[in-house]
């Protein structure tokens, strides 16, 4: 499974490549278009830092493979789901900064054939057969995402 | 299945009549608050259709009868699902046109009685003992959706 | 699990206090960060009675303790599931007025250890190990909520 996805990553470096084009600016944010093959985590990135987004919350559905992580406290590490060719029936997340790049959080939901639904900690996604429609929407402070030791994960910061 | 499906739709020309006060203007969108009986997509058509939306995305949230889709590549059609009495977990989605008329994308997830979520690309859905509140965003753009023959479906295309 | 859960919102009164520095305004709305051992539920009503808000929606995810309710039509009274460290993927909702108090409405969706996805008509929510990223949208209109008594639940009613 580990293999599968590293291959899936690692071919991401050919098939997609975050461009202008593929969002607009609507109203105090963006609306997004991911097609076959692009990384979402990639795109929300590149988008942090072409467009020096300060803070902003992000939203979207749409088709592809799904990585999801559940947090094991006792081995301070995600347990891994992956599923393909799955809708993503709800997308929610932010987009922060931290030690100077942009630092993403979200959660998902996914469904397959079966119509079942599984969901979580998203880790990533890459769009499949279909399409992902992003509506990203900007926030008017400076958003910080920081560890916390006792928790063992980061946590979002607003500006005091 | 389909001949319930298609009874319940067809019912809905004498129960659901998309009236103005079922809907606000707040902010840059409006509120729709929809009640026993209410087809969801019929209202978001006719909403379109009357305030003369140019694009839009939508969200909400309620109680009814759902018929999700998952889109068999091979068969180029939509294995279905239908769910009645269902908590409408989450929904979104968007308003955009394609040949002159409003064309709608929605994936929801919804819960039963045993609360399992299932779900996915919704085909529709009817607001059942309840109601379904909903929010629609105005986006400042021209929204189309295209259809791609490679893909077998419609897309949402962006303005250049 | 009524005990539990009973004890569990009794210990809040000890561990949540609600208090400025756990919101920011942001656009027309507020970014709100939970943490650990916060009722999100009253966070909202406070939030409702300090910002003096007259009605708005909200959106969030995070971690946590969720209590889930279907209503039983028969019962007139909720079936209720209690889920404990979930990963709340998604939740939305609104605030409105009911007889002078701030009224809530909300849905969502958790999923545990082994990624399945339950939800529906959420009770209540206290955020465990983790953290809640939350977005309000203020409305501009007045929201109220309103019993129906040939439903038996509240409704929300939009200004005519």
């Amino acid at each position: 499974m580990k293999a599968l996805w590293l291959s899936l990553l690692l071919s991401l470096g050919c098939r997609s490549e975050p461009a202008g084009t593929k969002y607009v600016r609507s109203g105090d944010g963006f609306l997004m278009v991911l097609r076959e093959g692009d990384d979402a985590f990639a795109h929300f990135r590149q988008l942090a830092l072409s467009e020096k987004i300060r803070g902003a919350t992000f939203e979207g559905f749409g088709f592809g493979h799904a990585k999801f992580g559940y947090f094991d406290q006792q081995k301070k590490a995600y347990d891994e789901l992956e599923v393909r060719d799955v809708e993503l029936a709800s997308l929610r997340g932010s987009i922060a900064w931290q030690e100077g790049a942009p630092s993403l959080h979200a959660h998902a939901v996914a469904t397959d054939r079966s119509f079942v639904a599984r969901g979580g900690h998203l880790l990533g996604f890459q769009v499949g057969k279909g399409s992902l429609e992003l509506e990203i929407t900007l926030q008017h402070v400076s958003l910080e995402r920081a560890r916390d030791e006792a928790l063992g994960a980061n946590v979002l910061v607003l500006p005091r």
